[in-house]
Protein backbone atom coordinates (compact mmCIF):
# COMPACT_ATOMS: atom_id res chain seq x y z
CA UNK A 1 0.00 0.00 0.00
CA UNK A 2 0.71 3.65 -0.72
CA UNK A 3 2.36 5.14 2.47
CA UNK A 4 -0.71 7.41 3.43
CA UNK A 5 1.30 10.30 5.09
CA UNK A 6 -2.11 12.49 4.97
CA UNK A 7 -3.62 10.52 7.31
CA UNK A 8 -0.24 11.00 9.58
CA UNK A 9 -1.55 13.91 12.40
CA UNK A 10 1.14 16.14 12.01
CA UNK A 11 0.84 16.02 8.02
CA UNK A 12 -2.39 16.71 7.85
CA UNK A 13 -2.29 19.73 10.18
CA UNK A 14 0.30 21.13 7.45
CA UNK A 15 -1.68 20.13 4.71
CA UNK A 16 -4.84 21.80 6.18
CA UNK A 17 -3.03 24.67 6.59
CA UNK A 18 -1.38 25.43 2.93
CA UNK A 19 -3.07 27.79 0.20
CA UNK A 20 -4.69 25.08 -1.84
CA UNK A 21 -6.38 23.35 1.38
CA UNK A 22 -7.94 26.91 2.42
CA UNK A 23 -8.48 28.42 -1.25
CA UNK A 24 -9.41 25.46 -3.20
CA UNK A 25 -8.78 25.09 -7.03
CA UNK A 26 -8.48 29.14 -7.69
CA UNK A 27 -5.12 28.98 -5.08
CA UNK A 28 -3.34 26.46 -6.83
CA UNK A 29 -1.73 28.62 -9.25
CA UNK A 30 -1.71 25.73 -12.09
CA UNK A 31 -5.21 25.12 -12.25
CA UNK A 32 -5.75 27.77 -14.53
CA UNK A 33 -3.34 26.04 -16.95
CA UNK A 34 -4.65 22.53 -15.64
CA UNK A 35 -8.22 23.73 -16.58
CA UNK A 36 -7.46 25.00 -20.32
CA UNK A 37 -6.81 21.25 -20.69
CA UNK A 38 -9.71 19.70 -19.70
CA UNK A 39 -13.03 19.11 -21.96
CA UNK A 40 -16.19 20.47 -20.80
CA UNK A 41 -17.06 18.50 -17.67
CA UNK A 42 -20.88 18.25 -19.49
CA UNK A 43 -22.71 15.31 -19.05
CA UNK A 44 -19.32 13.15 -18.18
CA UNK A 45 -18.95 10.86 -15.78
CA UNK A 46 -15.07 11.66 -13.64
CA UNK A 47 -12.83 10.09 -11.57
CA UNK A 48 -10.94 11.77 -9.41
CA UNK A 49 -7.85 9.65 -8.17
CA UNK A 50 -6.50 11.43 -5.33
CA UNK A 51 -9.31 13.60 -4.41
CA UNK A 52 -8.54 15.42 -1.03
CA UNK A 53 -10.87 17.89 0.20
CA UNK A 54 -13.10 17.32 -2.96
CA UNK A 55 -12.48 20.88 -5.13
CA UNK A 56 -12.01 19.48 -7.64
CA UNK A 57 -15.11 16.79 -7.67
CA UNK A 58 -17.25 20.12 -6.10
CA UNK A 59 -16.33 21.93 -9.53
CA UNK A 60 -16.65 19.36 -11.68
CA UNK A 61 -20.41 18.52 -10.72
CA UNK A 62 -20.56 22.49 -10.52
CA UNK A 63 -19.70 22.69 -14.06
CA UNK A 64 -22.43 19.83 -14.85
CA UNK A 65 -20.79 16.68 -15.01
CA UNK A 66 -23.11 13.54 -15.08
CA UNK A 67 -21.77 11.77 -12.19
CA UNK A 68 -18.26 12.46 -10.26
CA UNK A 69 -16.31 9.36 -8.02
CA UNK A 70 -13.65 10.88 -5.33
CA UNK A 71 -11.16 8.31 -4.40
CA UNK A 72 -8.28 8.81 -2.05
CA UNK A 73 -6.45 6.94 0.43
CA UNK A 74 -7.14 9.32 3.29
CA UNK A 75 -10.53 8.81 5.24
CA UNK A 76 -9.34 12.34 6.84
CA UNK A 77 -9.84 14.11 3.65
CA UNK A 78 -12.50 12.06 2.92
CA UNK A 79 -14.33 12.69 5.69
CA UNK A 80 -14.05 16.86 5.12
CA UNK A 81 -14.73 16.59 1.36
CA UNK A 82 -17.99 14.22 2.44
CA UNK A 83 -19.32 17.29 4.78
CA UNK A 84 -18.61 20.10 2.15
CA UNK A 85 -21.01 18.85 -0.51
CA UNK A 86 -24.76 18.49 -0.50
CA UNK A 87 -24.18 16.93 -4.25
CA UNK A 88 -25.81 13.90 -4.78
CA UNK A 89 -24.08 13.18 -8.27
CA UNK A 90 -20.79 13.03 -6.03
CA UNK A 91 -19.59 9.81 -4.45
CA UNK A 92 -16.35 9.81 -2.59
CA UNK A 93 -14.79 6.18 -1.89
CA UNK A 94 -11.76 5.36 0.37
CA UNK A 95 -8.94 3.67 -2.57
CA UNK A 96 -5.28 2.76 -2.44
CA UNK A 97 -4.57 4.28 -6.02
CA UNK A 98 -2.09 0.77 -5.98
CA UNK A 99 -4.65 -1.20 -5.86
CA UNK A 100 -7.21 0.56 -8.17
CA UNK A 101 -10.09 -1.25 -8.95
CA UNK A 102 -12.59 0.24 -11.32
CA UNK A 103 -15.62 -0.60 -13.86
CA UNK A 104 -14.47 -1.29 -17.25
CA UNK A 105 -15.26 1.44 -20.11
CA UNK A 106 -17.21 3.45 -17.40
CA UNK A 107 -15.69 7.32 -17.31
CA UNK A 108 -15.54 9.83 -20.03
CA UNK A 109 -12.61 11.37 -17.77
CA UNK A 110 -9.78 10.41 -15.17
CA UNK A 111 -8.42 13.37 -13.48
CA UNK A 112 -5.61 13.07 -10.89
CA UNK A 113 -3.82 16.30 -9.07
CA UNK A 114 -0.28 15.76 -7.88
CA UNK A 115 -0.90 12.47 -6.50
CA UNK A 116 0.84 9.99 -9.02
CA UNK A 117 4.46 10.62 -7.86
CA UNK A 118 3.15 8.97 -4.57
CA UNK A 119 2.88 5.85 -7.09
CA UNK A 120 5.11 2.84 -6.96
CA UNK A 121 3.51 0.61 -9.52
CA UNK A 122 2.59 3.47 -12.60
CA UNK A 123 2.34 0.45 -15.16
CA UNK A 124 0.06 -0.94 -13.07
CA UNK A 125 -2.41 2.08 -12.42
CA UNK A 126 -2.06 3.31 -16.01
CA UNK A 127 -3.06 0.28 -17.18
CA UNK A 128 -6.23 0.34 -14.92
CA UNK A 129 -6.92 3.66 -15.83
CA UNK A 130 -6.78 2.82 -19.54
CA UNK A 131 -9.16 0.00 -18.46
CA UNK A 132 -12.03 2.29 -16.98
CA UNK A 133 -11.85 4.99 -19.19
CA UNK A 134 -14.47 4.94 -22.60
CA UNK A 135 -12.52 4.59 -25.61
CA UNK A 136 -11.45 8.05 -27.18
CA UNK A 137 -12.00 9.74 -23.71
CA UNK A 138 -9.77 11.77 -21.77
CA UNK A 139 -6.72 11.29 -18.66
CA UNK A 140 -5.73 15.16 -17.76
CA UNK A 141 -3.48 14.89 -14.54
CA UNK A 142 -0.58 17.62 -12.50
CA UNK A 143 2.64 15.45 -11.11
CA UNK A 144 5.78 17.24 -9.57
CA UNK A 145 8.23 17.85 -12.31
CA UNK A 146 10.72 15.51 -12.46
CA UNK A 147 13.72 18.35 -12.25
CA UNK A 148 11.61 19.46 -8.87
CA UNK A 149 12.18 15.55 -7.24
CA UNK A 150 15.69 14.27 -8.73
CA UNK A 151 18.00 15.84 -6.22
CA UNK A 152 19.16 14.52 -2.95
CA UNK A 153 18.98 18.00 -1.37
CA UNK A 154 16.36 19.61 -3.28
CA UNK A 155 16.43 23.52 -2.80
CA UNK A 156 17.57 26.72 -3.78
CA UNK A 157 20.88 28.04 -4.23
CA UNK A 158 21.40 31.94 -4.38
CA UNK A 159 24.12 33.19 -7.04
CA UNK A 160 26.66 35.79 -6.33
CA UNK A 161 24.11 38.21 -8.00
CA UNK A 162 21.19 37.48 -5.98
CA UNK A 163 19.67 34.97 -8.57
CA UNK A 164 17.88 31.48 -7.87
CA UNK A 165 19.31 28.94 -9.12
CA UNK A 166 18.04 24.86 -8.67
CA UNK A 167 20.61 22.20 -8.22
CA UNK A 168 19.74 19.10 -10.05
CA UNK A 169 21.76 15.41 -9.64
CA UNK A 170 20.54 12.07 -9.68
CA UNK A 171 18.20 12.44 -12.21
CA UNK A 172 18.96 8.86 -13.65
CA UNK A 173 18.95 7.34 -10.96
CA UNK A 174 15.03 6.68 -10.52
CA UNK A 175 13.34 5.48 -6.80
CA UNK A 176 12.18 6.47 -4.11
CA UNK A 177 12.73 10.29 -2.62
CA UNK A 178 12.23 11.27 0.87
CA UNK A 179 11.50 14.41 1.79
CA UNK A 180 10.37 16.47 4.92
CA UNK A 181 7.74 18.68 3.43
CA UNK A 182 5.24 19.20 5.96
CA UNK A 183 6.13 15.82 7.46
CA UNK A 184 9.28 13.88 8.62
CA UNK A 185 9.82 11.17 5.72
CA UNK A 186 7.35 11.58 3.08
CA UNK A 187 8.09 9.12 0.33
CA UNK A 188 7.72 10.15 -3.58
CA UNK A 189 8.73 8.10 -6.59
CA UNK A 190 11.24 9.93 -9.35
CA UNK A 191 10.88 9.05 -12.51
CA UNK A 192 12.40 10.58 -15.40
CA UNK A 193 10.14 12.53 -18.06
CA UNK A 194 10.94 10.08 -20.34
CA UNK A 195 9.85 6.95 -17.76
CA UNK A 196 6.63 9.24 -17.19
CA UNK A 197 5.67 9.27 -21.18
CA UNK A 198 6.95 6.28 -22.12
CA UNK A 199 4.94 4.74 -19.18
CA UNK A 200 1.25 5.97 -20.44
CA UNK A 201 2.57 5.14 -24.54
CA UNK A 202 2.90 1.67 -23.17
CA UNK A 203 -0.44 1.83 -21.68
CA UNK A 204 -1.68 3.17 -25.09
CA UNK A 205 -2.38 6.24 -24.10
CA UNK A 206 -1.56 9.00 -26.82
CA UNK A 207 -0.30 12.04 -25.64
CA UNK A 208 -2.15 15.25 -26.56
CA UNK A 209 -0.58 17.67 -24.26
CA UNK A 210 2.43 18.40 -22.07
CA UNK A 211 2.64 21.78 -19.82
CA UNK A 212 5.61 22.07 -17.13
CA UNK A 213 3.31 25.01 -15.36
CA UNK A 214 5.12 28.19 -15.21
CA UNK A 215 3.87 31.37 -14.30
CA UNK A 216 2.24 33.94 -17.28
CA UNK A 217 3.79 37.67 -16.84
CA UNK A 218 -0.17 38.41 -15.32
CA UNK A 219 -0.05 36.05 -12.62
CA UNK A 220 3.94 36.98 -11.97
CA UNK A 221 2.73 40.57 -11.28
CA UNK A 222 -0.36 39.46 -9.18
CA UNK A 223 1.42 37.13 -6.77
CA UNK A 224 5.43 38.08 -7.25
CA UNK A 225 6.39 35.43 -5.02
CA UNK A 226 5.47 32.80 -8.25
CA UNK A 227 8.61 34.62 -9.99
CA UNK A 228 11.27 31.14 -9.30
CA UNK A 229 8.78 29.34 -11.01
CA UNK A 230 10.24 30.69 -14.35
CA UNK A 231 13.92 29.33 -13.14
CA UNK A 232 13.21 25.88 -12.99
CA UNK A 233 9.94 23.64 -13.39
CA UNK A 234 8.23 22.15 -10.83
CA UNK A 235 4.69 20.37 -11.98
CA UNK A 236 3.76 18.93 -15.14
CA UNK A 237 0.65 18.81 -16.76
CA UNK A 238 -0.29 15.90 -19.18
CA UNK A 239 -3.30 14.98 -21.10
CA UNK A 240 -3.52 11.95 -22.88
CA UNK A 241 -5.89 10.33 -25.01
CA UNK A 242 -7.73 6.40 -24.27
CA UNK B 1 19.01 31.84 -42.45
CA UNK B 2 20.31 29.52 -39.62
CA UNK B 3 23.97 30.68 -38.11
CA UNK B 4 26.33 28.67 -40.15
CA UNK B 5 28.67 28.22 -37.24
CA UNK B 6 30.06 24.86 -38.79
CA UNK B 7 32.45 26.97 -41.43
CA UNK B 8 33.31 29.11 -39.07
CA UNK B 9 37.29 27.92 -39.33
CA UNK B 10 37.65 28.13 -35.60
CA UNK B 11 34.18 26.23 -34.86
CA UNK B 12 35.31 23.75 -37.42
CA UNK B 13 38.70 23.16 -36.82
CA UNK B 14 37.31 22.13 -33.08
CA UNK B 15 34.64 20.02 -34.06
CA UNK B 16 36.87 18.01 -36.22
CA UNK B 17 38.47 16.97 -33.11
CA UNK B 18 35.87 16.16 -30.77
CA UNK B 19 35.68 12.54 -30.66
CA UNK B 20 32.27 11.83 -32.29
CA UNK B 21 33.81 13.78 -35.35
CA UNK B 22 36.61 11.19 -35.85
CA UNK B 23 35.27 7.96 -34.26
CA UNK B 24 31.83 8.84 -35.86
CA UNK B 25 28.53 6.63 -34.21
CA UNK B 26 30.08 4.77 -32.29
CA UNK B 27 32.10 7.49 -30.03
CA UNK B 28 28.68 9.29 -29.88
CA UNK B 29 27.42 7.22 -26.48
CA UNK B 30 24.09 7.93 -27.06
CA UNK B 31 23.94 6.01 -30.28
CA UNK B 32 22.90 2.83 -28.66
CA UNK B 33 19.83 4.28 -27.60
CA UNK B 34 19.23 6.01 -30.57
CA UNK B 35 19.84 2.65 -32.62
CA UNK B 36 17.45 0.91 -30.37
CA UNK B 37 14.66 3.43 -31.73
CA UNK B 38 15.31 3.01 -35.66
CA UNK B 39 13.51 1.12 -37.62
CA UNK B 40 15.39 -1.47 -39.93
CA UNK B 41 16.76 0.63 -42.68
CA UNK B 42 16.65 -1.96 -45.47
CA UNK B 43 14.73 -0.68 -48.21
CA UNK B 44 13.83 2.59 -46.66
CA UNK B 45 14.44 6.10 -48.26
CA UNK B 46 15.94 8.00 -45.52
CA UNK B 47 16.48 11.65 -45.30
CA UNK B 48 19.16 13.05 -42.78
CA UNK B 49 18.55 16.84 -41.30
CA UNK B 50 22.02 18.02 -40.46
CA UNK B 51 24.39 15.32 -41.96
CA UNK B 52 27.54 16.62 -40.67
CA UNK B 53 30.43 14.10 -41.88
CA UNK B 54 27.68 11.33 -43.04
CA UNK B 55 28.30 8.99 -40.47
CA UNK B 56 24.88 7.94 -40.17
CA UNK B 57 24.11 8.61 -44.24
CA UNK B 58 26.76 5.62 -44.42
CA UNK B 59 25.34 3.62 -41.64
CA UNK B 60 22.16 3.69 -43.19
CA UNK B 61 23.50 2.61 -46.42
CA UNK B 62 25.43 -0.21 -45.14
CA UNK B 63 22.17 -1.41 -43.26
CA UNK B 64 20.46 -1.20 -46.74
CA UNK B 65 18.37 1.67 -47.11
CA UNK B 66 17.24 2.07 -50.62
CA UNK B 67 18.43 5.40 -50.82
CA UNK B 68 19.75 8.05 -47.89
CA UNK B 69 20.03 12.01 -48.64
CA UNK B 70 22.07 13.73 -46.48
CA UNK B 71 21.54 17.31 -46.01
CA UNK B 72 23.75 20.19 -44.16
CA UNK B 73 23.86 23.96 -43.95
CA UNK B 74 27.70 23.58 -43.87
CA UNK B 75 29.55 22.91 -47.05
CA UNK B 76 32.76 22.20 -45.08
CA UNK B 77 31.00 19.14 -43.62
CA UNK B 78 29.24 18.11 -47.20
CA UNK B 79 32.55 18.02 -48.77
CA UNK B 80 33.76 16.04 -46.12
CA UNK B 81 31.12 13.59 -46.57
CA UNK B 82 31.16 13.17 -50.05
CA UNK B 83 34.96 12.38 -49.96
CA UNK B 84 34.47 9.49 -47.31
CA UNK B 85 31.88 7.82 -49.69
CA UNK B 86 31.89 5.86 -52.72
CA UNK B 87 27.85 4.62 -52.21
CA UNK B 88 25.49 5.44 -54.98
CA UNK B 89 22.87 5.68 -53.28
CA UNK B 90 23.82 8.54 -50.86
CA UNK B 91 23.15 11.84 -52.26
CA UNK B 92 24.43 15.07 -50.38
CA UNK B 93 22.59 18.64 -50.57
CA UNK B 94 23.43 21.85 -49.08
CA UNK B 95 20.31 23.08 -46.76
CA UNK B 96 19.55 25.64 -44.81
CA UNK B 97 16.63 23.66 -42.50
CA UNK B 98 14.78 27.07 -41.63
CA UNK B 99 14.34 26.91 -45.21
CA UNK B 100 13.92 23.11 -45.93
CA UNK B 101 11.95 21.92 -49.98
CA UNK B 102 11.60 18.50 -50.25
CA UNK B 103 9.23 16.08 -52.20
CA UNK B 104 5.75 15.29 -50.28
CA UNK B 105 5.16 12.44 -48.86
CA UNK B 106 8.75 10.64 -50.31
CA UNK B 107 10.58 9.75 -47.44
CA UNK B 108 10.42 6.54 -44.97
CA UNK B 109 12.36 7.93 -42.29
CA UNK B 110 13.78 11.13 -41.05
CA UNK B 111 16.56 11.53 -39.19
CA UNK B 112 18.44 14.58 -37.35
CA UNK B 113 20.91 14.24 -34.96
CA UNK B 114 21.70 17.32 -32.34
CA UNK B 115 20.64 19.58 -34.42
CA UNK B 116 16.99 21.00 -34.01
CA UNK B 117 18.30 23.31 -31.14
CA UNK B 118 19.71 25.55 -33.60
CA UNK B 119 15.87 25.91 -35.24
CA UNK B 120 14.43 29.10 -35.00
CA UNK B 121 11.34 28.21 -36.72
CA UNK B 122 10.36 24.56 -35.05
CA UNK B 123 6.79 24.68 -35.80
CA UNK B 124 7.70 25.35 -39.78
CA UNK B 125 10.14 22.55 -40.43
CA UNK B 126 7.68 20.36 -37.68
CA UNK B 127 5.51 20.97 -40.68
CA UNK B 128 8.06 19.89 -44.02
CA UNK B 129 9.19 17.01 -42.18
CA UNK B 130 5.26 15.81 -41.98
CA UNK B 131 4.72 16.20 -44.89
CA UNK B 132 7.99 14.82 -46.61
CA UNK B 133 7.05 11.45 -44.80
CA UNK B 134 4.86 8.90 -46.26
CA UNK B 135 1.98 8.25 -43.80
CA UNK B 136 2.84 5.55 -40.90
CA UNK B 137 6.64 6.72 -41.22
CA UNK B 138 8.72 7.73 -38.32
CA UNK B 139 11.07 10.54 -37.39
CA UNK B 140 13.73 10.04 -35.04
CA UNK B 141 16.12 12.71 -33.81
CA UNK B 142 18.05 13.40 -30.68
CA UNK B 143 18.34 17.16 -29.43
CA UNK B 144 20.09 19.31 -27.00
CA UNK B 145 18.14 18.21 -23.39
CA UNK B 146 16.59 22.23 -22.10
CA UNK B 147 17.56 21.14 -18.44
CA UNK B 148 21.19 21.62 -20.38
CA UNK B 149 20.20 24.70 -22.48
CA UNK B 150 18.25 26.37 -20.42
CA UNK B 151 20.40 28.10 -17.42
CA UNK B 152 22.21 31.64 -17.99
CA UNK B 153 25.38 30.26 -17.42
CA UNK B 154 25.54 26.64 -17.84
CA UNK B 155 28.63 24.72 -15.90
CA UNK B 156 28.43 22.22 -12.93
CA UNK B 157 28.51 22.95 -9.01
CA UNK B 158 30.67 21.39 -6.98
CA UNK B 159 29.07 20.42 -4.20
CA UNK B 160 31.43 20.11 -0.20
CA UNK B 161 31.34 16.09 -0.53
CA UNK B 162 32.54 16.49 -4.18
CA UNK B 163 29.39 15.49 -5.78
CA UNK B 164 28.67 17.45 -9.11
CA UNK B 165 24.72 19.37 -9.35
CA UNK B 166 23.81 21.30 -12.46
CA UNK B 167 21.96 24.56 -11.57
CA UNK B 168 19.24 24.79 -13.80
CA UNK B 169 17.64 28.56 -13.90
CA UNK B 170 15.52 30.50 -16.66
CA UNK B 171 13.56 27.54 -17.78
CA UNK B 172 10.92 28.47 -18.53
CA UNK B 173 12.36 31.62 -20.71
CA UNK B 174 12.60 30.54 -24.15
CA UNK B 175 14.41 31.64 -27.03
CA UNK B 176 18.45 32.37 -27.62
CA UNK B 177 21.32 30.85 -26.02
CA UNK B 178 24.26 31.98 -26.58
CA UNK B 179 28.05 30.04 -25.46
CA UNK B 180 31.32 29.93 -26.59
CA UNK B 181 31.22 25.70 -27.52
CA UNK B 182 34.45 25.27 -30.13
CA UNK B 183 33.42 28.83 -30.94
CA UNK B 184 32.05 32.08 -29.25
CA UNK B 185 28.59 33.06 -29.80
CA UNK B 186 27.08 29.95 -30.73
CA UNK B 187 23.22 30.37 -30.97
CA UNK B 188 21.04 27.49 -29.91
CA UNK B 189 17.55 27.74 -29.16
CA UNK B 190 15.65 26.70 -25.88
CA UNK B 191 12.71 25.65 -25.53
CA UNK B 192 11.14 23.35 -22.80
CA UNK B 193 10.21 19.70 -23.22
CA UNK B 194 6.79 20.27 -23.13
CA UNK B 195 6.94 23.06 -26.54
CA UNK B 196 9.31 20.09 -27.87
CA UNK B 197 6.63 18.10 -27.49
CA UNK B 198 3.22 19.76 -28.29
CA UNK B 199 5.38 21.10 -31.28
CA UNK B 200 5.48 18.05 -32.69
CA UNK B 201 1.97 17.01 -31.83
CA UNK B 202 0.28 20.52 -33.14
CA UNK B 203 2.42 19.42 -36.33
CA UNK B 204 0.31 15.70 -36.45
CA UNK B 205 2.88 13.59 -34.77
CA UNK B 206 2.49 10.78 -32.56
CA UNK B 207 4.95 10.82 -29.78
CA UNK B 208 5.97 6.90 -29.57
CA UNK B 209 9.32 7.00 -27.51
CA UNK B 210 11.28 9.91 -25.45
CA UNK B 211 14.58 8.90 -24.10
CA UNK B 212 16.59 11.47 -21.47
CA UNK B 213 19.85 9.79 -22.58
CA UNK B 214 21.60 8.21 -19.48
CA UNK B 215 24.53 5.60 -19.31
CA UNK B 216 24.08 2.16 -18.78
CA UNK B 217 26.15 0.57 -15.96
CA UNK B 218 27.71 -1.10 -18.81
CA UNK B 219 28.75 2.16 -19.91
CA UNK B 220 30.15 3.78 -17.02
CA UNK B 221 32.32 0.74 -16.34
CA UNK B 222 33.70 1.31 -19.68
CA UNK B 223 34.16 5.01 -19.82
CA UNK B 224 34.06 6.28 -16.08
CA UNK B 225 33.69 9.88 -17.78
CA UNK B 226 30.11 9.22 -18.31
CA UNK B 227 29.44 9.00 -14.73
CA UNK B 228 28.32 12.82 -14.67
CA UNK B 229 25.31 12.43 -17.41
CA UNK B 230 23.94 10.65 -14.61
CA UNK B 231 23.09 13.89 -12.81
CA UNK B 232 21.70 15.62 -15.26
CA UNK B 233 19.82 14.89 -18.62
CA UNK B 234 22.23 16.36 -21.82
CA UNK B 235 20.33 15.00 -24.48
CA UNK B 236 16.55 13.47 -25.44
CA UNK B 237 16.18 11.29 -27.77
CA UNK B 238 12.97 11.11 -29.70
CA UNK B 239 11.03 9.04 -32.47
CA UNK B 240 7.34 9.98 -33.60
CA UNK B 241 5.05 8.91 -36.37
CA UNK B 242 3.58 10.66 -39.06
Amino acid sequence: MTQNIYDDPEFFQGYSQIARSIGGLDAAPEWPALKAMLPSMKGLKVVDLGCGYGWFCRWASDQGADSVLGLDVSEKMLEQARNTTSATNIKYARADLEQLALPAASFDLAYSSLALHYIKDLPGLFAKIHAALKPGSRFVFSIEHPIFMAPRNPGWLIDSEGNKRWPVDSYQLEGERVTNWLAEGVIKQHRTIGTLLNTLIGADFRIQHVNEWGPTNAEMAAQPALAEERERPMMMLVSVQR
